[in-house]
């Protein structure tokens, strides 16, 4: 009997935040693969029958190649089990997810992927902030702030970055933040555009600072934590102006 | 007693991509007030006891002005009631979220954002597509194509939507995409970049149609369809091929 993979989306953290079908899906699971981001409370949504396997990669434990994983799915797909592929946020949004995709189709296991809330759309929403307005924002873009060697990728579309027009998230991106921003002012975003930083989201630790992207650039340069984050800048004050008529 | 507001994310339109908090609060409310967008099953959460008021804009029906929505929602506020504010997908993309949430201030009213799946992420999931890819898209871009008279939007950040190393998710675009692929074209995207014309995501009559961005444009320049739909385009192709080491 041939297995199958569902790609749950587990959301930013919050387990009230799962949808409605993640949750069916973690129920009815023999196996839930999950990162270290997708632990938690979330997993109290599987059944007593489920195996649950973290194959997280982050620091202090030893690391769990992705070639790994795909091979744990293929592996209990092709025993006739239930697979769940827990992945934080959204699963389509900085989750590697083409590579097991890849796996699965090459060895002719079927899948489904269940979307789901985003980490980036949750710190919006708990900052009480819009990420697009009809005005001053009619583009918001996510990013990656690290390749896999954990420094600033090496290409980058400054003009699409460095718009103060658009609502900017970038993902996995503390470390590397201040060396972005230096990259954005230099091509003419202004170092008083505001800026949030989002940590541990959709969690109990949840924390919102606001600051301006220069002043948040300089607040990370000499920070020291592994709370996993999210930096948006763009139109994010709380007055919440439009701007001129020109842009109408 | 003061009544309060909680803007609810409906999701693409399947009512099981609700989550637990939608649910929860479509349950508890004396008012929903909903969009277009955001009717159908999903309403089949809210309680017996529960209000339900249309407020939608689109064809056929008397247009509701952004105004009154904003009266709407503070009168029931004040009279002491929950009012659930429904908008679908993610109520903090192209909801004009920022319109309302002014009002509530404005007046004192206490409200809540819950976030939820955008259909952007629904309609890449549906097509088996993440929205991200480690090497080849690391920029994932959403934006509106058409400004309050349909229009395409004066002011375009044409570097930044003319980059084939990211992908591209149009809302509300349809009328307005041959315009804009001309100007994506004109401006170095090819033509031959893979697009997806998604259709009612998530609900019963969900059509996905692949081709290539020239094509697209061409297509749609003849057709005569309401439906809402989304515009992705970028690295979507099956293959999901990597490109070269130089973009590591």
């Amino acid at each position: 009997m041939a297995g199958f993979v569902s790609f749950v989306s587990a959301g930013p953290g919050d387990p009230e935040l799962l949808t409605l079908k993640a949750v069916d899906r973690m129920g009815r699971a023999d196996v839930v693969l999950f990162d270290d981001l997708a632990s938690g409370p979330v997993l109290a949504h599987a059944g007593a029958q489920a195996e649950l396997i973290a194959v997280g990669k982050r620091a202090g434990k030893p690391s769990t190649k992705q070639d790994h994983v795909n091979a744990l799915l293929v592996a209990h797909a092709q025993a006739g089990k239930r697979v769940v592929r827990l992945k934080s946020g959204d699963s389509g949004l900085f989750g590697r997810l083409e590579e097991e995709l890849v796996a699965l189709r090459d060895t002719g296991i079927a899948s489904e992927i269940i979307p789901g809330v985003p980490s980036a759309c949750a710190a919006a929403a708990a900052a009480g902030i819009p990420l697009t307005r009809r005005l001053s924002a009619r583009r918001v873009q996510f990013l990656t702030g690290a390749d896999v060697t954990g420094g600033l990728p090496g290409t980058i579309n400054w003009p699409a970055l460095a718009d103060a027009q658009a609502t900017t998230v970038v993902f996995m991106g503390k470390r590397t933040f201040p060396k972005l921003a230096e990259g954005l002012i230099a091509h003419g975003l202004p170092g008083t555009t505001p800026a949030l930083l989002a940590e541990a989201v959709g969690r109990a630790e949840q924390m919102l600072h606001r600051m301006s992207v220069a002043d948040l650039a300089a607040h990370l340069r000499d920070a020291r934590t592994d709370q996993p984050a999210l930096i948006l800048y763009g139109p994010l004050a709380d007055d919440m102006g439009v701007v001129g008529p020109e842009n109408t």
